[in-house]
């Protein structure tokens, strides 16, 4: 079937047979179907939508696109978590070490921060000598040593992905449920995993922002994921406020080593200790939450988890004495204060504004080509619940650049609500089902 | 505004301002809007639509792409008409002179056979030696030797609607009414007419099959015209059989040439006589439809339109003599029967099979840089509701290449249907008001 003849066939409604989105696929992924034609269809799925048979076939040939790595010579079912997105979110950093410290295989393959939202590659790539660019020889040596490998994308996983998602930015196609799952999901299912432990972030500093959203979400990642022959369960997490009491790059690789610790923000642990577990039952490690939680629980307390990141660190080329030495981290030498503008409790620390304030700071990135500096960030002094008195640090904006720490105080100083009553907690993990 | 957001916005559903309309028009015309922009946002146009006000910053936003004619040396209001597409619909070539013989000012501006329909200008570079690509200002002399112009597309009119209309044709976004409405109309506002006449065609040979849908269109083509300061109206009529008696190019200049002799078939006169009056009314010429019709009728049986179709050809550099000779006129020498497979009356000729058997004949083109054999074509011996007998003949294909005769039999067999009793005639001209 000619191009054209696909476009208008969904742009009347109508699904698509997994011969044709292969064709698409491979069209898209070679080149011989132009940009423009690509675009066309890209919007038809954006306005039309895809059944989950579409949606699944469409993953499965984008996968196809490139390798899928080979993995069967570990025991065990490889196991890895993705979130959807958030500000401060480092659950990577500490559950993977901790997660593989109980005997998971844990091929991670993770992204870089785009718009508000932080990358793992970025905060990995704060310490110093760590090669996240690694071959899928590599990553295997790697795994190997710690049964954990930290890495970004190669050429070979999902080339796909790439073409259709350097057009989907510019064409306003990002916001299509089987074009994002899909794009999510064959690069994890190429990377060789069996199980996968999803954290779809709810709020409004997520791609999501009420819970009904982010279970919709939830249930196509799902469905899609196991349809492929991947185990999977999706946790849903609230993403109001910023992840524990750091944003940026090396103030949270600091806060991750913390927590392995033990001595991290709670809400950090509680929900690294919880996707940790979920990990290991999926994997088939642990045969009940319970027991899961207890594993995790002793591999954080025994400081397993901890000696697990070192031999990672080590493992991939980076500096393993941060560790212990947090001055080999880059960090800025200036602080801004944010302070409480009237006395009473924090009841609100937008997510998104904060996130888009790490952005200015030069934490992050708003184009894809952007350059991020590791030192810069965003430390939380009062958390979400904290009694202030007017004038009492809330943030400190760290940078060196005033220019920057400007334009980032500008738009944080929005982010702070303060209420004349604390209000009551909110739960960090939602529940998935209605 | 930048291009993604322009998107975004008609993905959403909302409403393009003004600006937002001339930068994209300006940004595809120039080339600094990519083409992978310019498909997305026309198939968001398709699923989403367009207001009316959107739709009439589209079409203005399209003339300005290009030069608007100055006709205003011309006393009274430059008048066109325009038909949405039909087969065997060579009006044009008989309502013009006439109109042009009533005091008529027309600067028609003609396009090409596209699929199964035909165009006007392959129908006039039938006549030897015929230029339809004039200068505007070769366009201007003939208008002011003759009162009347055929030509075709210069560079200068609407140079938008050609990148947008090659990119639509590739991807699925054709059919749009906003997008059709401002293709046909910003041509025709560029061409400098005050007055308009639409052919809206309804039923199977045309764009629009239903009365519904031609009504549709009618209104916004109307709607648009008017609020672009032209004096528009529309005539909805008959396309489910061919126009009159012959389909093809030398064969349609041949029965319009007999009409304007006063002996052409009955229905092709009544609607060019039609078109003609309402021409003349838009331009103020005539006073009333009644005194409009007197006016065109007498230019037909004085025989002042004929002379003015001679004089046209001439300023336009084309053999006047065809008038009197139409051995001069190309002519496949080779004709074959299609004959009535059964007693009967003609119930039925399928407009839209006899115009793909015209194409396969070679009258027409499937791609729009294919080439048309001016000397072949289908001429009908039994139009609908003929009385016939087995054997006789329904249609004569006429065309030197016996494998294209061959082909376009195929086509053309299950065109014509045959019933036992005669049905009520249908009316040519349609009410365009429910």
């Amino acid at each position: 079937m000619r191009a054209v003849d696909l476009i208008r066939q969904k742009r009347d409604g109508l699904a698509l047979g997994e011969p044709d989105i292969r064709a698409f696929i491979a069209g898209a992924t070679d080149g011989s179907w132009p940009d423009y034609q690509v675009a066309a269809l890209l919007m038809a799925i954006v306005l039309r939508g895809m059944t989950m048979d579409e949606a699944v076939a469409l993953t499965r040939a984008m996968v196809n696109s490139g390798d899928r790595v080979d993995l069967s010579e570990f025991d065990g079912v490889p196991v890895d978590k993705h979130s959807t997105g958030g500000v401060g979110d480092n659950t990577s950093l500490v559950l993977a070490p901790l997660a593989a410290a109980c005997g998971a295989t844990v091929p991670m393959m993770s992204g870089r921060g785009l718009g508000h939202t932080g990358g793992t590659l970025d905060k990995l790539e704060a310490i110093p000598g760590f090669r996240t660019r690694l071959s899928l020889d590599e990553m295997r040596r790697v795994l190997r040593e710690t049964g954990c490998a930290l890495i970004g994308q190669t050429d070979q996983i999902a080339p796909a992905d790439r073409r259709l998602y350097s057009l989907r930015d510019v064409t306003g196609t990002v916001e299509s449920i089987p074009l994002i799952c899909a794009s999510i999901l064959s690069k994890k299912i190429a990377e060789g995993i069996g199980a996968l432990v999803l954290d779809v972030k709810a709020g409004r500093g997520a791609f999501m922002k009420t819970l009904a959203d982010a279970r919709t979400l939830a249930s196509w990642l799902t469905g899609i994921a196991e349809a492929s022959g991947v185990r999977t369960e999706a946790v849903i997490t609230s993403m109001d406020a910023p992840l524990g009491r750091a944003v940026g790059n090396a103030n949270e690789v600091i806060e991750a080593i913390e927590t392995l610790k033990g001595r991290g923000p709670a809400d950090l642990e509680r929900l690294s200790v919880h996707l940790a577990a979920r990990m290991l039952v999926l994997a088939g490690i642990a045969a009940s939450g319970q027991e899961a939680v207890a594993a995790v629980g002793r591999a954080l307390s025994s400081g397993a988890g901890l000696e697990k990141f070192r031999a990672i660190i080590a493992a991939q080329g980076g500096d393993p004495a941060v560790i212990d030495d947090y001055s080999r981290l880059p960090q800025a030498r200036h602080r801004e204060l944010v302070p409480a503008t009237r006395d009473g409790f924090i009841v609100g620390l937008d997510a998104e504004r904060v996130g888009r304030a790490a952005v200015a700071l030069g934490a992050g990135r708003d184009r894809v080509d952007g350059e991020v500096d590791h030192g810069v960030g965003i430390d939380i002094m009062a958390p979400v619940g904290t009694a202030v008195r007017r004038g009492d640090p809330v943030l400190f904006l760290e940078c060196d650049d005033a220019e920057r720490r400007h334009a980032a105080f500008a738009i944080v100083a929005g982010a702070i609500e303060i209420g004349d009553d604390a209000l009551p907690a909110t739960p960090l993990i939602l529940p998935s089902i209605p």
